[in-house]
């Protein structure tokens, strides 16, 4: 296994120049500090309810944060690699494609957490670039790993760099999550609040795009829409409350959500995963594709 | 003018001697830190929304805080006043019964704020005591007063100490506040969200009775009630967008209001006062009576 800092870490004989030199950077760490109120703060804003006490109450026996909390701590790490070393680049042209989250342990209530992040891939698609970082988010005091993220951006008219066209297989973080041909096995919907952006982007990302109607119409929106980490937050918490706790969780960006419209969660159980797609009910129009989760074996739960 | 720093500056010879050492008393100032983030929060947090944005956003022009975040500052100071020393006393039996806050300045958007808290009154009411305290809220920097909060509690069981048993005149801060016999002159509706305490909550009064039903049983209700402050900041906000800006508020807590009933504010334009009182539409109960702002003075508006 390769360590996180050594320079060399994610480097591909595939690469071209540009793209070697720009994967050797190892960003400055980023601390996050948080306390129960922020957990609460981020259950409310992918709607846990009052009736939801073990996320929305820090006193009751079960309290903590729901497992996408996990995006969180990362995100101003993750946001501040630079992409300027691109051709063309613009950070208005920049769309956020995939992510995939996974949680190595339990998530403390409150803590210091340091994200570490890197480039981990580049592709050159021909008219646009797709990169993805990695962030490792660890316990401050203990070092423990508790995140890892991977997020991929797609940034169009950036491409032509003469790197790699396809990506790695990396698992869970690459899979195309095919949903079966059969029904659903369950669904769930909730209606989202029309202050769900609002609420949502008080957990760090302060896009205008989600709130002002003429950043949004800039964007080539008729409205600002919800935070796709809010709807991946939202379609996770049912199938947690469907099907259980996971280990990780990836889903590809496909559609926007407007903040009131209603989220349809629809699951297939396929041995340890769920695979999902998530649709807003009042568009029939898909929002999230080729996500799924990887369930905590239940042996390695029965041992705990 | 006496200074509130002064162990004499509310000393009433009327006072008995418990009444009189105890108002002697100055409590150690407590800071309160806060950001844009914090005022997002509370103005979500009383139903401001996705629409208002110069109460959602902070980038809008005409951002800020809504006047009633003036009682979040002193929130923790002002409940940190002890009042062990009045006989038999029990924090269960404590109700909050009515709130004063004049709003000095305008309102920073992000700030530190210094709290001093005083008892500033002790009514023996035979069968209770009812305590005011009053609270400075400065600009720690420039040490501007931003606020001046003046909070009234019945304890019951804690009377018979051989007090006073009427308060004084405190102008603004003790009217009745009686609504005038014709219709109100404006009325405004708002339904609350199920979820409207335990976002509330985060602003910090943290009370468990506003969110865990056991808690709010053993009180004596049904299910957890919302927070008394955040039905006044509803109403408030319902005057401020009716009549416009006021330098101070008043109200009396007289009922409870569930998350997720609609509120209804009825206001009585009289001069540079409106006097509103604050049903609750789904059982026709009354929650705030005695309740008036004091608009700012329009002349002295138009000079700025």
């Amino acid at each position: 296994m390769v360590s996180f800092k050594d320079p060399n870490a994610f480097s591909d004989p595939e690469d071209s120049t540009l793209v070697a030199e720009a994967k050797k950077h190892v960003e400055q760490p980023v601390e996050f500090n948080y306390t129960e109120r922020d957990v609460i703060l981020y259950n409310l804003g992918v709607g846990a309810t009052e009736q939801e006490l073990q996320w929305t109450f820090e006193g009751h026996e079960g309290f903590g944060a729901l497992p996408t909390f996990g995006v969180i701590p990362q995100f101003p790490s993750s946001t501040g690699v630079p992409f300027d070393w691109l051709p063309n680049y613009n950070p208005a042209k920049l769309l956020h494609g995939e992510q995939y989250l996974k949680i190595n342990g339990p998530i403390p209530e409150r803590g210091s957490l340091i994200n570490e992040a890197r480039i981990l891939e580049v592709l050159d698609k021909g008219k646009a670039a797709a990169v993805t970082t990695i962030v490792e988010t660890r316990d401050k005091h203990t070092g423990e790993l508790i995140f890892e993220n991977q997020s991929t951006v797609f940034i169009r008219g950036a491409g032509g760099f003469g790197g790699k066209r396809a990506g790695k297989d990396r698992g869970p973080a690459t899979a195309a999550n095919v949903t079966p041909k059969r029904n659903p096995d369950a669904v769930v919907e909730e209606k989202t609040c029309p202050t769900q952006a609002a609420l949502y982007r008080l957990s760090g990302d302060w896009n205008p795009l989600h709130i002002q109607p003429e950043f949004a119409a800039i964007g080539g929106f008729d409205r600002p829409i919800l935070h796709g980490l809010c709807s991946m937050g939202i379609s996770a918490k049912h199938v947690l409350k469907t099907y259980g706790p996971y280990k990780d969780i990836k889903v590809r960006f496909a559609g926007v959500v407007y903040p009131g419209e209603t989220i349809v969660t629809e699951m297939w159980k396929e041995g340890s995963k769920v695979i999902f797609r998530v649709k807003v009910k009042e568009r029939d129009a898909i929002a999230l594709t080729a996500a799924a989760v990887t369930l905590v074996d239940e042996a390695a739960k029965a041992k705990l």
